[in-house]
Parts: structure tokens; C-alpha cells; sequence
């Protein structure tokens, strides 16, 4: 290692340090503080605005200079109403009950101990992400409201953001007496710094939490030496059945794949039970299509309507784009083996009017969200009554689905007795 | 690779496709046919008594012959009282509710779903351990019960016995119709096929348990990828707070680190309040002497009651022995600080009658379990009315302490709609 390398692992050593502090603070902060630092976080965020801002021109600026366009510039920029949807967001989690102390469960088995399972925090969390700024002031939030201390790394394209926001998120700490360790952010872009967060930082982090592209969570869930709660690829599927009630079946189809595409809980491929395809695929197929949904189809599919053939790429493709992949199958039981072999476990849907088939769907397939007559947009943490997410969990330990402030947490058993030995 | 370890990758591969088709079958199963397979696993550990304890004096001669001695051989030791124990175990957990299909919260947010979130298998469950053979059917029965294909993989030292109980496991899954693909053993004594496991077998295991020393705990641990479930050791303290009932914290010491010494559950260090130092200390170190248990002290404990010099290595040593440091602290606060620094985040207790010292001992440690007047010893699945255990779980994600059937488990969120689709 270098002498800039050393002189990183030391930074980045100290402040796994300082988290493990943090982490106490929060421990023994009361909700009404933490509250009141989460409050403070979003009026700093509306005071600070024109300083945030002109950080977010830095990064704009640099990332056109790198040649960047699209979506990707677009998820970048922020301007004044964004800034104050990201200020609403964080304190529409102060509002959020908080989850710590809670009794999860609280019985007597005959040894006569009175067991009480207790919702605590994690202890210290890093999460690393991408583009969006706002995930630096949403993760900060949720974090301070489980009660977890929380490193934040950025990415390097969006740093003079993210440190701007942060330094709104340090005042919002400080105006409620809680120490910086609390929320802290990597204020290097040296990639160097993630190889450290994932080995852990001398066993400092309880818990990784990606979000961003697919290379990103891949590597993450590759090098992580502390537990990752993984976010994979939305490959999202609504089936149609043969019992659909057609109209419901174009509105959710609909729906589902376009109104935003970009979204993880967007719908991918659509499936249809081949004992209903004559009528419903061709409705629905069309209502995609002039909704500006491009098709690519099997070749049954294609013998319905016209549309573009699908290779195999396509069943495993998260387009996050106008264009759907279309499938005949067999009933429940092919529907689901289909997305067993295709999909991410992250949100499927079935349309239906036959209840039996429904339940049939529902056991069949493995998903964190499995849903019957509603759109697969429907996943997402603010619509679940979580208030905010920082992700949807497609792991299948701890936390699955949208995660909030409830899933950042954890529990511990509080065993109150009499004096009892064992027999 | 050459030939032997080519094949063998061969047959660990086909044996993790054929768990995600066991897992499938099991997913489908009703409650009772895993109840009636668990039965039935019982019964075959009974009528194969005679096949089970010839394979078990195979592996006590060959562990003899290898200069095997003590403790260790006396955990691989099966006799017709320890295989009627281990029979007796497996028929308890057919008794367990069966935790799958049950809903853990149902709600409807203001968009009109119904949301359920209901217990689902894991998937496929990879166990590995050492010495007692009673874990083969145990791993089995939970693993059956909570709906989760189990791969077995047992030290080598216990390779006979383990097979033997295995063949009665797969009786009893063919009793009840299940596929033989539901519990399969690894039937070769090679290291190698534990690295191939912590591979994780082409994705095909959801979950890795390992069951065993520190040393199986912490190669599983830095190797695996797939997630895994961890148990390290367990560094139990007991504090006996200045408002401590003397007779209580006589009796709940003893009980702490005599009853057995070789459970994780045993208390391996006795902290001790300097405002009651003077009084309580030598009424307990007494106790415990006199109970037969070596006092290893720190200077101040020393000047209370004749015992060694402890080192620094005895704060984090796990005896398993009747042996027991012994520290003094201030209060509380130095209980806790003591227990963050050194402790295995296990189980730690506080003996007091003063409900504030309690409540402030409950909120600063983080232990999976927190005792409050009551022995370290009842840490314990079957205390915890789980009704067995696979182990005390000291990750911090997922599940924590006992982890029983319904701690393998997951879950998903089933959400009904009647057409909604999101604005």
C-alpha cells in the first residue's frame, strides 16, 4: 500500500471507529430525539438550498464534461422542487412511528420467564449507491429514525451533492445534541474507500446496503465481508389468466410496464395463460402498443399479434424501457415456472377472477411480493405505508421487499425472572 | 481439478439441483405430510436402532484409534438411552405448530390493498457440523418442519453414524411420499465437498449453517457465498449489580457456569459492582468455589477472596470448564462496557432488585439475549418454548439467539387487489 493508501485506510479505519459511537448515541437517544434531528435534517436541507444546489451545478457540470446524457445526467440534476420533495421525504420520516422498543412478541413458557422480543437497532450500517442524491438525505433519515449509525458512500459523479447534503443532514444531528458520528459521509471518490467499507472496516459495519446498478450490487454481494441486504434486478412479471376480467387485465398490464419504466417494480414480461391468449392477448396486447409499449413476442405470441420476435435474452432483460417481452403459458403451474426460471424474486403479479387460481399463484410463486389484480408498480415502501424505503430487498433473509425504517432494525430477547436456575 | 475431485464437483452439483426439487416439493407439501414425515423419522430412528449404533461403534473405533479422548469422544458416542433422546427430539418437533402459511401482519394502506405478509420456506438450507450425531436428525426435522430441502454435511469423525440416522430420515420421508431430494446427506468424508458447499452450488442454497467450533465457524464465515446463519461462542457474563438479592445471586452464578460447562449458554466471566463488592463477591466466589469451579480474578477481585491472577486472554476466554473470571466494575454502565468489549453478543444477565439498574442493563447491551434475574443457562430453544434448536444465532440479521423451525423461515408479502393500478 502507498502512502496515500495508508493514509485512506487510516480515515476510513477511524470512521468505522466513530460509527461504532455514533451507534451508542442513537442506542441511548430517545425517539424524541431522534425525531427532532430528523426535522432539523429537512429544515437545513430548505436552508441550505442555493449551497446544494450550486454543489449539484459542480457535479452537473462534470458529468457533461465526461460526455453524460439521458437518464443518467437526469437522475443527477437536482433544481429547487426537487430539493424540496427531497427536504418533504425526510420529514415525512420524522412522522414515521419509530420502531425501537417495540415488543414483537411477549410470552411465558413454563420455566415461568417472562421473554419479551424487542426491536433495537442494527447497530452501524454503510450504504453505497449511486446518482441520485437524494438516497444521501432518504438513508441518513431512515437510519437515524431505526437508530442506526449509518456511512455513507456516494458516487464519485455526484460527491459535491451528496457532501453538500450531508453537511444539512450534520446540522439536523447537531440541533438535536447528537454527536456527527451518527451520519457520516466517505468524502473521497477514491474507489479505494468501498474495498475498505466491504471488508468491513475492522468488523466496525453490522450490515451493507447497496443500491444502484446491477454491476454495483453484484460486486458488493462478491467482496462484502459484513451482511449485505441486496437489492437485485426488478424482473418483474404480471400474468394473465384465463379468468381475467379483460378490462382489469389491459388497465393493470398497462400500468404496470408504463407508468414509469424505469422503476424496479415495472413490469418486464407478460404472460399469458395460453387457454385465454385467443381474446386477451391481442386486448391487451394492443392496449400496450398504443400505449407506445414496444413487443417482443414467442411464437405463439406472435401468431395473436403482430410483434417483434423475442430471443432469450429477452425473459431475462430488466428493459427499464417502452418495450415488454410476451409469453404463452400453461396455466398457474407454467406461469410459475416460468418466473421460477426467469425471474428475481422481487414483485409478480397474477389477473384473475378465479380465486383457486389466485391461491395457486400465490404458493407457487417464490417473490417478496406476489400480487393478485393490482399493478406490480404497487411495490414500493411509500405505498406499503412504510413511509420511505431505501430499497426493495430481493434476498430472502432478514428484510424482504420494501425496506423502511421497521426493516433496518433488529431484536433482542429481554428475559425478566425471579431468581430462576436451571433445573 | 483432477478426476476424483471433477467427479466430485459432478455429484455436488446434481445434489444442489436436486434440493431446489426437494424444496419445491416441500413448498407444495401440506402441514400434515412434513408432520407425518417427521413422525415417521422418529419411528425409522427406533426400528434401525441396532443399524444406527453398529455405525456409531465404527466411528468410535476409528476415533479411538486415532488417539481421540474425553469430551470429544464422549459427543460421538451413541447409546440406546442417547438414540432413544435423539428419537424422542425428532418426534417432539412433528408437535411444533407448523409455522408456514402463517400471517404476521395484515393491513390495507389508504391505496385499498390488502397486504399480508406470510411465512414462507427459505428454500434450501446447507448445514454443516461436527461430532454429535444427534444434529443429522434434528437439522432434518426442523428443516422438514419449517419446509426448507436440508444438505447435511457431518465430520468426517462421525461419518457412519450420521448415514445410519440419515437412511432413517429417508424413510421417513418416503413414508409420508416426500421425495429422497428433501434431506440428502453428502456421503463422502472429502474436505473438498465443504468448499464446493460454501460455493454454494451453482446458487442452488439459500442458507448455510454453520454448526459447530470456532474454527468451522469462522472458515464458514470467510469463505461462504451464500448467506449464512452464524453461531459463534458464547462469552456469557452474569453481573451481580450492588442491589443484588444474595441468595439469588449465589444461586443464579452457581446455576450460570456449573450446571453444564459446556453449553454455549454457561457463564464464562462474573462481573461484580464495586458498591457491593465488599458483601456480595465473596458470598458468591464462595458459592462457587465450593460448587467445585476455578476463580480467575483481576486485582481488585483478589483482595475479596483468595483466587489466580486472571490474564487478559481470560475475558475472552470460553472455558467450557468449570472455571469462571471474575471482574469488578462500576455498575451499569461499566457491566455494559466490560460486556461490549469482550463479550460474543450471546446472553449476559444482571442479578438486582432495583427495576431502574435493570431497565438501564436491558437497553445498554446488545446480547442477543438479555437476562434479568434468571441463569445464562436458560438460553435455550427448547426453555424458549421453540421446542428444539439448530443453534443460538449471534449475527445480528434475521434471527437472533434460538433458532428454531419458525426461525427458518421467511416470508412474503401477498397483496389482494380488485384492479388497482398506481397514479
Amino acid at each position: 500500500m502507498d502512502d496515500a493508501g495508508a493514509s485512506l485506510a487510516t480515515t476510513m479505519s477511524a470512521m468505522g471507529a466513530q460509527a461504532r459511537e455514533g451507534a451508542m448515541a442513537l442506542r441511548l437517544a430517545d425517539a424524541a430525539t431522534r425525531t427532532k434531528a430528523i426535522r432539523a435534517m429537512a429544515e437545513a436541507i430548505g436552508s441550505d438550498a442555493a449551497v446544494i444546489l450550486a454543489a449539484n451545478a459542480r457535479d452537473m457540470d462534470a458529468a457533461k464534461a465526461n460526455g453524460v446524457t439521458g437518464p443518467i445526467l437526469d437522475r443527477l440534476m437536482l433544481d429547487e422542487a426537487r430539493l424540496r420533495s427531497v427536504a418533504e421525504a425526510v420529514a415525512a420520516i420524522a412522522d414515521i412511528p419509530d420502531p425501537l422498543g417495540q415488543e414483537t412478541a411477549r410470552w411465558t413458557p413454563p420455566n415461568g420467564l417472562d421473554i419479551a422480543r424487542v426491536r433495537t437497532p442494527i447497530g452501524v450500517i454503510a450504504i453505497i449507491y449511486e446518482s441520485r442524491p437524494n438516497v444521501t438525505a432518504d438513508a441518513a433519515a431512515l437510519c437515524v429514525r431505526s437508530g442506526n449509525a449509518a456511512i455513507l458512500r456516494g458516487g464519485s459523479e455526484c460527491i459535491h451533492s451528496n457532501l453538500a447534503i450531508h453537511a444539512a443532514v450534520a446540522k439536523g444531528l447537531e440541533a438535536a445534541g447528537l454527536p456527527a458520528s451518527c451520519v457520516q459521509a466517505v468524502r473521497t471518490p477514491d474507489r479505494a474507500a468501498v474495498g475498505m467499507i466491504l471488508a468491513g472496516l475492522d468488523q466496525a459495519i453490522d450490515l451493507i446496503i447497496p443500491r444502484g446498478g446491477k454491476s454495483l450490487v453484484a460486486r458488493v454481494q462478491a467482496e462484502a465481508r459484513a451482511p449485505v441486504l441486496g437489492h437485485l434486478e426488478g424482473l418483474c412479471h404480471t400474468f394473465i389468466h384465463a379468468a381475467a376480467d379483460p378490462v382489469k387485465a389491459q388497465a393493470i398490464a398497462v400500468n404496470a410496464k408504463m407508468r414509469r419504466v424505469s422503476v424496479c417494480g415495472a413490469t418486464e414480461t407478460l404472460l399469458v395463460d395460453r387457454a385465454g391468449a385467443k381474446e386477451l392477448l391481442p386486448l391487451v396486447a394492443q392496449a400496450l402498443s398504443a400505449a407506445g409499449c414496444e413487443l417482443r413476442g414467442d411464437e405463439e405470441a406472435r401468431t395473436l399479434f403482430p410483434m417483434q420476435a423475442a430471443s432469450d435474452d429477452d425473459w431475462t432483460c430488466e428493459y427499464l424501457a417502452p418495450v415488454i417481452a410476451v409469453a404463452v403459458v400453461d396455466d398457474v403451474e407454467g406461469a410459475a415456472a416460468h418466473i421460477a426460471r426467469y425471474g428475481s424474486g422481487h414483485t409478480d403479479c397474477i389477473v384473475t377472477e378465479d380465486a383457486g387460481a389466485a391461491e395457486r399463484f400465490v404458493a407457487l410463486v417464490d417473490s417478496a411480493i406476489v400480487l393478485v389484480n393490482a399493478s406490480t408498480q404497487f411495490a414500493d415502501g411509500g405505498e406499503f405505508g412504510f413511509g420511505a424505503e431505501i430499497g426493495i430487498a430481493t434476498d430472502k433473509l432478514h428484510a424482504r421487499g420494501p425496506v423502511g425504517a421497521e426493516q433496518l432494525t433488529t431484536f433482542k430477547y429481554v428475559v425478566r425472572g425471579t431468581g430462576q436456575t436451571r433445573p
